[in-house]
């Protein structure tokens, strides 16, 4: 069975997603339809990109992502197929495809679109049908042509400096835990005592789990993606700590 | 495979829609079964019914769906099959079948109910293993008899007066899109110069998408029903033109 | 096909959900997945067992459910399989489990993981890709050693004194319904006349359906467990009542 995997900002009040699925089962009947999330901010492409980095790599080999963060719709930005890690990713060509576009083989979708096509709602007309196609085995070939110049946005990435990792806070999930971009590899390039601040927030050590310290307090661990988590035993970092996505992060080593 | 499409105001927050997938399985286990949405606002019949109508054509034809908006559970109100447009349709007879009624088979359902029957649940007890069954291929006259007066509600439809086209907010999304009742083919009847009016709110022109304005303007498109839509680019309509399901748009031509 | 059910306290906005589909759909392509509900109150281990307790029977034999309300992730609680009613159960062993521990056979967990095992997402690393091996037919001997003390919760039950039972509201579901514990089985072990008392709240009938009473008044029926349920017909018992969760209900016969 072939798996459509979605990433969306369509929230699931309206029927706009359960339509999408109607559309990928008309053209492949035996498709395995999972949402990954439909809760991506709105118009927020980044968060669309960071939310794809995060869990792509969950998912089988051939799995075809369907990713609709798309605020210029209807307008000039292309709709394209990014072949990449052994996966499919479908979408508009606005960056959301960053963390994949490296060494990726893109291509313009030019057919396979249902006949006709409104202006605000590709994830139905264009992304979706293409899905179906894409995921029964169609050729990309049979679907557009290959282009070059994918847009690609800037990722926050941390940065080191001399001996300080600084990063920043990418993402409070529903928990209130504050995601941070640093990661364990970059982490364990340093060695020795350590303190982490965000504002006049101070970690000195990392825990094993949000279980080490008691319920209600600040705790430091690596998180689900292995990047560093701010969070607070069984409550949420957000609320307590006010903390948020953009804050900076910074781990200084002596 | 055969596919049941869901459409209720049960929400996802509590086990009922799980709990109706698990007897849909029990009784077809290979059920492709998906979410149109479960967000209908609570005991809203005719917004089940607007939903309903915008979303079924993009599902396969001999697609199930469960449609489940019923403050009259329990009740004196009947449990349908409606057979139409190539579809079946399940649910109470309180007129949310009304966008398939036109030309449809109805039948009474009078079998294939669970054992033990809840006065408030018949989403779970009757509609989801007659579901099952149907989408099994059991037919429906082994589930019921056919009857020839089924509910219908008057669906808020536009009104052509003269040179004028006076039609409403019939949904807002959950973007803040105003989505009207004015489809493309009516207002095609006419020609000329025209202006579109939502209380003070005017508009000489049809965008050809969201992204032909500045973000933060208000824009007027062919929506995903090929429908008038009221948006504003990058932002909600609902929010910042005030505008509301219910309020009057009138197109007016010279 | 074989089916996994889930129910997590993770919500819908973040990939948490999304991945573990794609773990388990990565150790077993052919899993139908089923979402009871992700929307269990943060850290409510009883909430998920209560939820776990509605729900389960409506599903097949042999359905494998993952249930993480798992606040104490990455710390000393153990993970488990129960195998208890024909079906499956996957989770952390915190009391969860409780509803289906009677006459279970449990097996602690210690393979099948994920190579990479964070500390705060089990529900990713272990439960998922054991749910997986287990829905494709793996034993659970392979997967780890059968153990005789899992954790069981204080689950609120009802209580019978004299011509008494002493009950409490469970849950208010996103109506705004109030469901209590009372049974109809136990209830119908007394007979006469009796009232029901939620604080100044008194009922002296239970209806047979929400249409019993007019829109906006409140109604006393058998609730879709058969439990008694507290309501406002077409409205919300929580609001208009002000009845909330873990609030006494007693039925007092003559």
């Amino acid at each position: 069975m072939s798996i459509v995997a979605l990433i969306t900002d369509f929230g699931l009040s309206d029927e706009y997603v359960g339509v999408m699925k109607g559309v990928i089962l008309s053209v492949n009947p035996s498709a395995s339809i999972i949402d990954i999330t439909h809760s991506i901010p709105r118009h927020d492409v980044i968060a669309g990109a960071l939310c794809l980095e995060r869990s792509f790599k969950y998912f089988p080999e051939k799995t075809v992502f369907v990713v609709v963060v798309d605020p210029g719709v209807g307008g000039e930005r292309r709709p394209i197929i990014v072949c990449s890690s052994r996966r499919v990713f479908i979408g508009p060509d606005n960056g959301v495809m960053t963390p994949v576009l490296d060494g990726a083989d893109v291509f313009l979708i030019e057919r396979g679109w249902l006949k006709d096509v409104s202006s605000t709602f590709h994830g139905r007309d264009i992304f979706a049908p293409v899905a179906g196609l894409v995921s029964k085995g169609v050729s990309f070939k049979k679907l557009g042509r290959r282009i070059h110049d994918p847009v690609v946005l800037r990722i926050p990435k941390p940065e080191v400096k001399g001996t300080k990792i600084c990063g920043e806070i990418i993402h409070i999930d529903a928990f209130g835990n504050a995601i941070t971009n640093i990661s364990k590899d970059i982490f364990e390039k340093f060695t020795g005592a350590f303190v982490i601040e965000i504002g006049e927030i101070k970690f000195y050590k990392i825990s094993k789990s949000y279980s080490d310290v008691e319920v209600g307090k600040p705790v430091c661990v690596w998180g689900s993606s292995f990047t560093l988590e701010i969070a607070v035993r069984d409550g949420s970092a957000a609320d307590k700590l006010d903390v948020k996505k953009g804050d900076k992060v910074v781990v200084k080593f002596d």
